[in-house]
């Protein structure tokens, strides 16, 4: 009997798709990373997971764990091996509202919980473009970020345990909802950001927090970095720590906007140098109740912020959402940002980390450097400023890998000599895997050679993802 | 050449002590945990740890890192086999107010840290009562929490880079200073908590907050544990999360306060069976700023939500600090409590976490267990509320390992039935070893074993702490 068909007699043929029905999984919607599934197993449960993983690690056939499928970086690429979707493990187990906690399978959509927590007046904080497709699972193994983290961190903060089937099919239960567990090593933070590479993440338990019951939203033209450095740090004293995001969106992702999504329009009049999009987030009454002439006060501390830095000239130009239909129009002109980096032809992509104050240095040697080594090339920038995070996509002047690979180094060279991280939140998968062998710390990469020959002996989770080759 | 000349020679004769000298660094100020150093090595910098550790490793000896030697689990304990004393490097590399980090050495001492913090306007969010002697790392080799966890979380939040050498002295640099940063497993928060056992954490970049520029604390007697939860969630949400501090302290600990520091008085008139510590801080004006009648904010906040839980009966007594001495006096009644828990005889020691809504649960079949199994035995109780982290001293009748074992598994088993944990704060070390061996996930402790002898195959870093032998 061959492999799929044992696996059809143990999940129900249904759940063994291949052929057609599996080629679907495989396209990647970044268009840089379709693969052809050897078959893709849609388990129902942990113990179907579990079993699949015996049946695996006995046959050393490798598994690509798969969620909503949205990552940027080829981590769920599975040409002729077997993809292991956790969609059908969609259930969200129990939500506890006292507790501020939900219980999730690895397949529940972000949004999804999203709605679930909304129902409870609660909020899970994670929050970027793909929320309606991506997966609990995937955000974990990915240590997904997105517009909130300033405020409440990464997913890794925001997750309290888990449950992951080993490479060998035994269940590792760390399903603690405490926030204080200091019962032996942190194996539970090994998992997360792992990109499936030592284990298959079924369940977890994840924070949920108060849902801001106002919300203060602008749009601002903002004279320099710097400036908007020091806005932000006006705000955080003002409201002591209530910015919820501060989105960067410099003149070449503007320009994008306009001719790419005109229907979105433009906040001013003229494009600017920098672009802010800021959003304060209250609870206490103090911040959210309407005073009698019906005015929020976050939003009034959020006027008295902005209205002193106009008047000092950092602020060139102001707008500040008024109803909850202009909040979502300002935030459309930043969530377009993954449709407009998709489709313009051949780009290298680059997801960096700075320290904040060293943003402004990198964007201006970038270009320098750009235009020196590859005139006329282009960039479209976007970022997530109170974490110091880039998302930066150069168009070069023509398909050539040795340029790619010639800006690769450069930019990240410039990174690496201001003190940043060539992967803040998008992960390694197959496209960061150069930059991992080139830029991380040798020690560290061998001990995380260490860690994975540890937990996935015969390397059949995920082979080739995350790590880079020792040999080469 | 005998082991500790050659490493004279290394360190100089000063830094290798012997007899006397050494025997002070086994002393245990918990007075369960003597043991006499073969050596006591004081290396001067990372290069010469490295050395050490090259050397341990090729002639397998065992090697105990220590900080302040403050723990209350026996972590350094260090009978006949070298002990590696970090105090000599204690240098604060850099403090970058701006970007709200310190880089400090392992040897720095925590209350070092908060001064140096301080004269920028930042603080350095971990507070406890051994704060002048214990080290940072020896918090981040423990995982330390204490009374701000509630709000800044325990050290493991706290931390964005390591620099940690391994058994075999290689140097790993894992010194980031940024918040966000996915370049591959997450082997930083795997030292973190390891207690020595994986690494030795020589350096590490701390994170700092604004400091408070106005605090409200009081000391309130509620009339039953539900009550305080109220009081919590009604203080955050008048806050906005300000809740710096929330400390539980039960009848048996306020007895033992009154007759053991009769100095530091009594809030109340009687004794209630729920005494509550509550602290809030806060950086905006809006919270700091006095008013027309000189009223801090902040402090009218608290008084409003007291006020009302008064008229409701659940406070049924509060005196709140109107002055820093105040505030001193009130924060001295809790940090008695290490004091109070030693040097009263023979207890069984308890560090557990529950979930926030099943601590009066816990506590009340400890109660009624305990005086079925022990009829006579009595406790001194103190607990994180906020946290849902109890440490609990049960004080048996006599002297006998079968009971103390009994006792132990008693309560173990109730803190499992809650949902909880054996070990919330204080680590592992030796004394929760066969609490690991039998209340850890079986599968958690093999992948455990494992990623120790992927980074100390040797087995020399600080043998037999944290990890149960897996042959019985």
């Amino acid at each position: 009997m061959t492999l799929t068909a044992r696996l059809a007699d143990l999940l129900g043929p249904a759940h063994v798709l291949t052929g057609a029905d599996a080629d679907r999984y495989g396209r990647d919607w970044t268009g840089k990373y379709d693969s052809r599934p050897l078959a893709v197993l849609r388990p129902a449960n942990t113990d179907e997971v579990a079993t699949i993983l015996r049946l695996a690690q006995a046959e050393s056939v490798p598994i690509v764990p798969a969620g909503g499928r949205t990552g940027l970086t080829g981590g769920t690429h599975a040409e002729g091996v077997l993809m292991l979707s956790l969609e059908r493990m969609n259930q969200i187990r129990s939500i506890r509202p006292d507790a501020r906690v939900a219980v999730v399978e690895a397949g529940v959509i972000l949004s999804s919980l999203h709605d679930a927590a909304a129902a409870e007046g609660l909020y899970f904080p994670l929050w970027f473009g793909a929320r309606g497709s991506a997966t609990i699972g995937g955000v974990l193994s990915t240590n997904a970020g997105g517009s909130n983290v300033l405020r409440y961190g990464s997913t890794r903060a925001l997750c309290l345990g888990l449950e992951v089937v080993l490479a060998d099919g035994r269940v590792m239960n760390l399903m603690s909802e405490l926030h204080k567990d200091n019962s032996g090593y942190d194996l539970k933070d090994l998992f997360i950001g792992a990109e499936g590479t030592l284990g298959i993440i079924t369940a977890a338990v994840m924070k949920l927090v108060p849902a801001p019951r106002a919300h203060a939203t602008a749009m601002l033209a903002v004279s320099s970095l710097d400036a908007a450095l020091t806005l932000l740090n006006r705000l955080q004293e003002a409201t002591g720590g209530l910015v919820e995001a501060f989105e960067f969106m410099p003149r070449d992702y503007m320009e994008q906007l306009r001719d790419r999504r005109p229907d979105l329009g433009q906040p001013f009049t003229e494009i600017h140098d920098v672009t802010i999009l800021v959003e304060l987030g209250a609870t206490a009454p103090r911040d959210t109740a309407p005073g009698p002439d019906g005015a929020v006060p976050l939003t009034a501390l959020l006027e008295d912020t902005l209205g002193a830095m106009l008047e000092e000239g950092l602020i060139l130009d102001a707008v500040i959402a008024s109803s909850e239909a202009q909040r979502s129009a300002i935030w459309a002109r930043r969530e377009a940002a993954a449709e407009i980096a998709t489709g313009v032809g051949h780009s290298v992509d680059f997801d960096v980390a700075l320290p904040l104050d060293r943003v402004e240095m990198f964007l201006s040697r970038m270009q320098a450097d750009l235009q020196r080594i590859d005139p006329g090339a282009w960039t479209n920038t976007v970022g997530h400023l109170g974490d110091g995070n880039i998302h930066l996509a150069v168009f070069p002047t023509r398909e050539d890998s040795a340029l790619d690979n010639r800006l690769t180094e450069d930019v990240e060279e410039i990174v690496r000599e201001l003190g940043g991280s060539f992967s803040a939140e998008h992960g390694i998968g197959l496209s960061k895997l150069p930059s991992m062998r080139r830029r991380k710390d040798p020690v560290a990469l061998d001990m995380m050679r260490a860690v994975k020959a540890a937990f996935d002996p015969k390397n059949i989770l995920n082979p080739g993802k995350t790590l880079p080759d020792a040999t080469s």
